[in-house]
């Protein structure tokens, strides 16, 4: 155990006094920690080590260590039990910050093209600093007065795109994706069959079995809803795709129907622009009619896509999204912010309350005023909440939508491209053609069979992250594994995407002659 | 709408090209904002700002804005959609910064007496920092490898204070006590009703009724758990408090028993350490006893008091909880981080899975290896999350636990020296004997009755709010309004308090004159 009152720990403090802290006089307890100095000292180091990395262009993609060497590396940075700790140790903190950087995936590099996170805006994470300083957590209008109205004024900044009636929507922020989607969910559920928030699974008993309607592709979090919120997996109702793995419309009906036929009532439909695995847009117009004619709440995830939303060239993959009841976006995707910030929207204010309903007296004013008016908690999970639209709004603010628009806009032409490139080289097989910057293929030379070696794509994928050079990620498609870029950087370039493929083909030539002489 | 094809849109770029962005040519699109030199200059007008709010040390508590008027204040901070955009528009930002500061609760004064969180640790606002950057989502080891290891060293610090077997017990991160509450819950239906995930409300029928056991004063999340989990609060059994507003032990036996005689299985016990609205400890230590007995799954919700445990001072609070099948604690509580770190810790692993089950090949591998043994994903809520644990552990790194005890130490003390205070106060009424940094009193000058005017209490918090000098809050006791000081700050004296309690008097002694003359 530490011993706390050793003259060693005590010496953290600038007068090194061993004597108890003295309750009710300044200078009784005050560790440099807290000096407005040290702090700048801190942050300057940490800004120097950021600047070096952000300036690195190398092509690298992951250093991965085995977990027991990093975890030894990581405890001999720790200052020892007894140890005598130096006022500012720069030296340990540099060493530390240094391991932080060299053993993530470098999302700055062009090297970095495997997953849906990006090297983010670095100005949004200066406000990140900035929200950890004033903590100001926001689901309440009077503890985070300015992300607060935030919220509002983005709100309403994508509703331009999105066309509702301005002040009968509602937008909240909330801490990622999946549980944006449950959050929805929940709130479909409250609004399909209000009593099973009191009464629990009780209020179903001689009713038909509440069931919800998914994409054979759409992401784990909504079948984990079901779960969650006393559903049930097996009242997923699993949506067929068509080749480009979208929501095949000509089988909504008959599914929906089965499904009515067996006893379930499906009250929510969820499509997803784009999947998390090859990007797809589902037909959302088409589906939002069904919907509205089934009255079934028609919840989008929009986690990657909806970001398109700021794009004028790209909008009208989202045509008929304001069909949506709800549907989410996480701007750490596609809007470029650190993790995490994802903004649910409900076209209908009233229901955005439906999700949760409380009493708290420490918290929740009885009656509401022009202050609580503001207030989330009632519409998210989070009692205490990072003030999430913070680092969006601030380079909106001074950049305008245009620097996320023509990111987002280069990102996906530059996965069109990269289709192109696939489509010429008589050794890959594409999978489907990219409707955003996700994009999924095969290294398939010789016109080896997919089948005959089902592992191939997994084992050059695990060899190339390992190799450190790229990081990319695979995906399973159609029960077979898959290699998918996911591109996040601007700054990557035909030539690294050749780079890439010359990198496949050299795995995969190695895997297979290693495989031909294990024979 | 915007037109993204404006050449003033355009200008953000170094070459201010009217041309469409070049594919696959570095320099076709260069925002200035992704330059590192850029970075630099942000971060040092941003810790200018910074340094300056924390040595600020007048006290002062909330300057409380309307809403609309904050909101056309941040509008007007935000670029025209048709202005040519300043390369680097140092001013703006800085207004902005200015003004996210300036409207929050400043919980760096002395004047901040009101919330739970705290003026952070300025160092792990800097690690926020360094982890927006270097963006490594944390819920896969392969996408933030220090985190994950780190994860599992503060895992085995804190066991040194709990004593569970090592290797047998499980930690996992999540953003807020909220959802880590949801979490565990899950967890403990899932293990008692292990069909219920897979067939829903369907699982249970014919069986008795499931049902939750929480304190009469639980937080509002252990509710809402049951709401969004098909419990149903109707299933929700309230366990009578004591004066000190403790689980009442003596009662815990006969009210279980009764709700298994109204056809309940309680699958569920949750204790507090401490309850939000007084700080009270619920003895865990006897409950634990109860649930291991009666085979309920025990919970202690600790986001506030858990971190009592690092104090060798404290720890005795915490006896007995060893004893639970699963407890939180929010780091960005008692251990003094930026929001949000929650820690959700389960004594037995296996049971850590139990919360979610799911596929999903993009990422989640088939079979294990060194690396997905540390994945978290299929533990938490989050699928992207933050490295949340990062700035927790490197202020530990470099200052050991003896930071946080002492401060947690010196928090606690003074709590009981203002309760002393109050004691010696006739015109206030204490409400119970402090905990640990919660106490909980009412202002009632010449023996005024609570009940004769209810919203007394709530109105001078209102009116002192507004005043901005202290920021305080207020809770309702035993249906009563009251005022709730919560010691956040190490450099509140004596003095200060003293101050606070003659704001009150001047505050309530203006409203009863008001009131009176308003008769």
């Amino acid at each position: 155990m530490y011993a706390i009152d050793s003259p060693s720990s005590k010496s953290i403090y600038a007068d090194a006094s061993t004597k108890q802290p003295a309750v009710g006089k300044r200078g009784g307890m005050a560790p440099e920690v807290f000096d407005p100095q040290v702090f700048r000292e801190h942050a300057e180091l940490a800004i120097t080590r950021l600047e070096k990395y952000l300036a690195d262009s190398s092509i690298r993609g992951l250093a991965l260590t085995a977990p027991s060497v990093l975890l030894q590396t990581a405890k001999k940075l720790m200052v020892g039990e007894y140890e005598s700790i130096a006022c500012l140790d720069k030296e340990r903190l540099t060493a530390i910050i240094d391991l932080y950087i060299a053993t993530g995936i470098q999302v700055h590099s062009p090297g970095y093209m495997g997953r849906q996170f990006s090297g983010a805006i670095p100005l949004a994470g200066v406000i990140d600093l900035v929200s950890s300083i004033v903590n100001q957590p926001s689901s309440f209008y009077e503890a985070g007065q300015l992300p607060n109205v935030v919220e509002r004024i983005m709100a309403d900044e994508f509703n331009r795109f999105i066309g509702w009636v301005p002040e009968q929507f509602a937008m909240v922020t909330t801490s990622g994706g999946s549980l944006a989607n449950l959050t929805a969910i929940l709130a479909a559920r409250n609004d399909k069959f209000p009593h099973m928030w009191s009464e629990g699974a009780a209020a179903l008993t001689g009713q038909l079995r509440p069931a919800i309607a998914v994409s054979q592709d759409a992401h784990y979090s909504i079948c984990r809803a079901a779960g969650i919120l006393g559903i049930g997996e097996e009242q997923i109702i699993r949506l067929p795709v068509n080749r480009n793995k979208q929501i095949c419309i000509k089988q909504v009906r008959p599914t929906l129907e089965a499904a009515a036929e067996r006893g379930l009532k499906i009250f929510c439909l969820v499509a997803s622009v784009g999947t998390t695995s090859v990007g797809a847009f589902d037909p959302i117009d088409e589906l939002g009619e069904i919907t509205r004619e089934k009255n079934i709440w028609f919840h989008i995830d929009g986690a990657h896509g909806a970001s398109l939303l700021v794009s004028d060239k790209l909008r009208h993959k989202l045509r008929g999204i304001e069909k949506a009841d709800s549907f989410i976006l996480d701007a750490h995707k596609m809007l470029f912010v650190p993790a995490m910030c994802t903004l649910l929207f409900y076209k209908d204010k009233a229901k955005s309350y439906g999700a949760f309903r409380q009493e708290a007296s420490y918290v929740f004013e009885k009656e509401s005023d022009i202050y609580t008016e503001f207030d989330s908690a009632e519409k998210n999970f989070e009692c205490t909440k990072r003030p999430l639209i913070m680092n969006l709004w601030v380079v909106w603010a001074l950049y305008g939508k245009a620097l996320f628009a023509d990111k987002i806009e280069q990102l996906c032409q530059f996965t069109e491209s990269a289709y192109q490139i696939l489509q010429n080289e008589p050794d890959f097989e594409t999978l489907h053609h990219p409707e955003a910057n996700i994009l999924c293929f095969r290294y398939l030379p010789e016109n080896l069979c997919a089948w005959a070696f089902p592992d191939f794509q997994v084992e050059i994928r695990k060899q190339i992250r390992q190799a450190g050079k790229f990081f990319i990620s695979k995906v399973d498609i159609d029960g077979i594994g898959a290699l998918r870029v996911v591109f996040m950087n601007h700054q990557i370039e035909v030539g690294h995407f050749r780079l890439l493929l010359d990198e496949i083909r050299a795995t995969g030539q190695a895997l297979l002659k290693g495989s031909k002489s294990d024979d």
